[in-house]
């Protein structure tokens, strides 16, 4: 059975978000309260729990070991060793669930889970991917952050594993999958990107070419390559950026005299598709189980989200096509596994 | 006596808004007709001077081959030898003018100052910076797209070029001078960012440290240093985010009932915020010469925009200034001058 184990403590507005995001989903019968597992020190999960309205018989893991913004990945692992985020993806290993969903440290998810779970068979480095709703269709940027410095057949593998992803969660049969780059032609950006276009042309996958930066958001793209270092700054160059016009634009909407009532209703309208980080979550892609990252302020509705696309994912079985794809294709057996 | 050149037929609105460019700049008293020489096929750069009623007094370049899009910088100037591009470049080389000022190909500007002027003394690698408006003050990123695989100590002259840019044009003694990275910690991002952060440690700037994605639009930071691929996604990404929120926005308003000319209102205010690379057009930082690149769909305003930088960049003496501190500082001396 497809299960999701959540953290419940993890995130700004835990643990009450993150339930009320169980209950959203439990609502709308994404899951049922058998498919949910929480984490978390009991105590606190249960009396959350009870304030959201939860069914009793939703289980959870006691992680009494709370972490704080100020553990690094490290002291998580080694100095609360008992903690939410690594009950959960204990529960994945020990096939108690498919899918891990956390909106706690990035940095501690993605090193419990490398750790803990292993990468996929064929894969040799996982990646951070960001799914983003763009203006003709939501789609995955990756990686977002996970390595900043990877070589091209790296990125060969992110182009298999969005594809891969892309296409189970969102029924689509052949997405496109673009590599990003500072110019049409071929020859363009720098010798990691022109390698890497060269693997990703003999990929079982819809291979679109590069994409510019101003094309992203259009999204003809479902899927977008690129290193972690500058996925990063894509991601995050973008919420500033909106955060600022869209500051000035309701500002001047005040200014110009229109009604507060009706600054507010675009405002409501708007200001979702401004946490482009939220919109999915991000996922943890290569390693073996489902692994999802939530923004650090998700509220109810983002953690709903994710556990609907944890789900989907476990469905569709994103993994197992990822593996096969995986051996579809000859990488360089130079480097050692990390 | 400082001259400004300007390309008359670079651009997608050339000859018409270019010179109409030119009229605001006089009219506004930022140059004098003395001041101002034009480029381009004669007969057609007189009969639009006569068009926007400039002064016939003002000086005419003669360049009869008319560049298009279709045109490679290596063709630009093998085949049309005598272009708008290269004959504005010649007048700085021989002195007639200090600076150039041009909407055409940003290839093919790029190569005809890099070679046509040479390098500055003491800098290895000329960057292409863009200004935009922040939040709370105009910021300069470089590099935008000259060099995508830039060295470590390509980057801190990156950072001393822009500091005595921006402070000589925006009249800011000590320019906060940040270099882009995916996190706030010392150690992070990749060995590029690393070591060109030591290196940044030991010039005569106010150096910030890192400035994250997100923090770029808040206009803290006067002078963004990053590599020119990664500066190239942040400038192109940050207009389609940009515009897609924008029409999201407007579409938004109509929809909540809001009259049409009060949109508008609010689209005129906002959306000169948008053309980022618009704002005061992109330098070429480093060669011996100012030379600023306008975007291709620029407006009369712009133009206007670029010449007052132009003039503001040789009153201030920038590049005296770049060399100057290019002195105090040893590089590498292993890489042979491109």
């Amino acid at each position: 059975m497809n299960r999701v184990v959540l953290d419940a403590v993890g995130g700004d507005h835990a643990p009450d978000e993150a339930l009320a995001g169980v209950a959203q989903a439990l609502a709308r019968g994404e899951v049922t309260p058998a498919q949910v597992l929480l984490t978390g020190p009991v105590d606190l999960v249960r009396a959350g729990m009870q304030k959201q309205g939860l069914p009793a018989d939703i289980e959870v893991l006691d992680a009494p070991d709370l972490l704080t913004c100020e553990d690094s990945p490290t002291d998580a692992m080694r100095k609360k060793a008992r903690n939410s985020i690594a009950i959960g993806i204990q529960a994945v290993k020990t096939g108690r669930a498919g899918a891990f969903v956390s909106a706690g440290s990035t940095g501690t998810v993605v090193a419990a889970a490398t750790l803990g779970l292993g990468c996929l068979e064929g894969i040799r480095r996982p990646a951070i991917g960001a799914i983003i709703e763009g203006e003709k269709n939501p789609f995955l940027v990756l990686d977002v952050g996970a390595n900043p410095q990877p070589k091209p057949h790296h990125l060969a593998q992110y182009a298999l594993m969005g594809s891969a992803y892309y296409g189970g969660t969102f029924g689509i049969a052949e997405p496109r999958v673009g590599i990003l780059n500072i110019g049409s032609e071929e020859l363009k950006g720098n010798p990691l990107v022109r390698e890497a276009r060269q693997l990703m042309k003999q990929l079982p996958i819809k291979f679109h070419g590069n994409v510019e930066g101003v094309e992203v958001f259009h999204g003809d793209c479902h899927v977008i390559v690129t290193d972690g270092f500058t996925g990063n700054v894509l991601l995050k160059v973008s919420e500033g950026v909106a955060e600022y016009l869209l500051r000035a634009t309701f500002g001047m909407m005040k200014q110009v005299g229109i009604p507060g009532e009706q600054v507010k209703k675009v405002q409501a309208g708007v200001m979702p598709r401004v946490d482009f980080s939220e919109y999915g979550g991000a996922l943890l892609l290569g390693v073996q189980g489902v692994v999802t990252i939530c923004h650090g302020r998700s509220r109810a509705p983002a953690f709903a989200n994710a556990i609907r696309f944890a789900m989907r994912a476990m469905t569709a079985e994103v993994n197992q096509h990822i593996v096969q794809a995986a051996r579809s294709i000859t990488l360089p057996t130079a480097e050692p596994n990390p």
